[in-house]
């Protein structure tokens, strides 16, 4: 898997470079970001993973979310995944919520997604090595996301404490087997038996697994999506299961990147602070 | 003039809002982005224009600058225009570089451009006086700008030193009747005669009239136009005038927003701190 570089641009004093390399898992190739603070030039720094939404690929966070800054002044790496496998021969639909843009870090076992929409090992494990062969050393991981990213960042993490030493989400799709964000794409790239849709909500792997640390959630108040992200769910399982960690609704948010990257700085500060410890 | 409400997102507990409003200068509707900080809400604040560069309109800055967050810091407001004016009947031009998208803030007076490119006036009597009204109050403005908006923010403010208390510039167009971005430009704008492009050029503004106060330019090193932007031209019209100020050239930095939004916090806090003083 060699791994083209496709842009690098000097930002904060550290670089925010572009990468393309072909995935085993998808079966194409994959684009992503990464932006390196200053401190990765003296040594191995944390490495935060964010996971974006639907219609996005790895560009919209890293021009849009403002972590550079606060990723510099902490010392820490971001990552910036696509949301989907791209190109010829990949399966895709006419929805903006279903196909490219739209993975929803699942592992497809229906056709015609199967073939390519292996966004969850993609993550955990494709890239995961190469991230790890562009940022080495001993260094502990972390990962948020926002909207279908979010929901990305919370099961994965959930399934993977090995993996990842702290997590967070910005408006997560919180509960998508009970919502059209969810059951829809659930059904096409899993089937119809909901038993397998289980272990992709955020929701029921936080009532039947929790998380080893303390999670940090915001969620705008005024997002025109809240019915269908569900955070109601998410917040009642976290406050049923004692699970530590913090919900906030942010009075006159909407699901905007105006929303991400005012909290951008907070999340990042709260990732450093668990990753360094 | 009615005002139309375009959106509005809340950001960095400020408001995001882009509008579109009947230009008499122009001729035309025109569109443009105002980010009120939350102190706004209190009573006035100070005011920093920035004007964008070559292909923008309202919305790069707005959405890849990452000035919002400090701009709520220091209670100023932000205000971005468009570039040019736009529309069916709007004379334009395959080139990048010319027509929609490049109007150099300055005021056309050949054919074709003549009839809409009136983007001096545009802001400095339209623009201006809609923003003292949804920006009201005894306030001082300052203006700032990238690559060609860059030019723009020096020449209207040495030629309107009445209007403006601070200026800066990121990576300016600084000598373009010695440049291919100018000459070009400035040709089909305002005819052949060489005598009516000095009231558009920086460097040749700063020898003929200087700045009442300290200006501040950063320049990427790495930037990939230096041929065409000319920074020691304006750097050499600022020594040998004694202009106080500083000349920044920022070592690996290219002509990005990644070079603009790096620094944006250097300069809302200059401005800032020559606006409220």
């Amino acid at each position: 898997m060699p791994l083209e570089v496709i842009s690098e641009n000097r930002s904060f004093g550290g670089v925010q470079s572009v990468y393309s390399h072909g995935s085993d898992a998808c079966g194409c190739d994959m684009t992503f970001a990464v932006y390196a603070p200053p401190q990765a030039a003296d040594g191995p720094v944390p490495v935060l993973w964010y996971l974006s939404g639907l219609t996005c690929t790895h560009e919209n966070a890293m021009t849009k979310g403002g972590f550079q800054k606060f990723a510099a002044d902490h010392g820490i790496a971001v990552v910036f995944p696509d949301t989907s496998p791209r190109g010829e021969g990949v399966a895709d639909d006419e929805a903006y919520d279903l196909g490219m843009g739209a993975g929803f870090y699942v592992n497809a076992t229906r056709e015609p997604w199967a073939p390519h929409f292996k966004m969850y090992d993609y993550i955990v494990s494709d890239l995961r090595g190469v991230v790890a062969d562009l940022l080495p050393g001993d260094v502990a991981h972390g990962i948020t996301g926002h909207s279908m990213g979010g929901h990305g960042a919370l099961t994965i993490a959930m399934k993977n404490p090995d993996l990842f030493a702290s997590v967070s989400a910005f408006a997560p799709i919180a509960n998508p087997t009970r919502s059209d964000w969810g059951r829809k794409q659930l059904s096409a790239y899993l089937g119809d038996d909901e038993a397998n849709w289980a272990q992709y909500d955020a929701t029921l792997l936080l009532e039947e697994l929790g998380w080893k640390g303390d999670m940090l959630i915001d969620q705008g108040a005024d997002d025109q999506f809240l019915d269908l992200l569900k955070p109601e769910a998410l917040a009642g399982a976290m406050t049923a299961r004692r699970q530590p960690g913090q919900f906030r609704m942010q009075a006159g948010y909407d699901h905007s990147y105006y929303f991400v990257s005012t909290f951008a700085g907070d999340h990042v500060a709260w990732h450093a602070e668990r990753l360094k410890s």
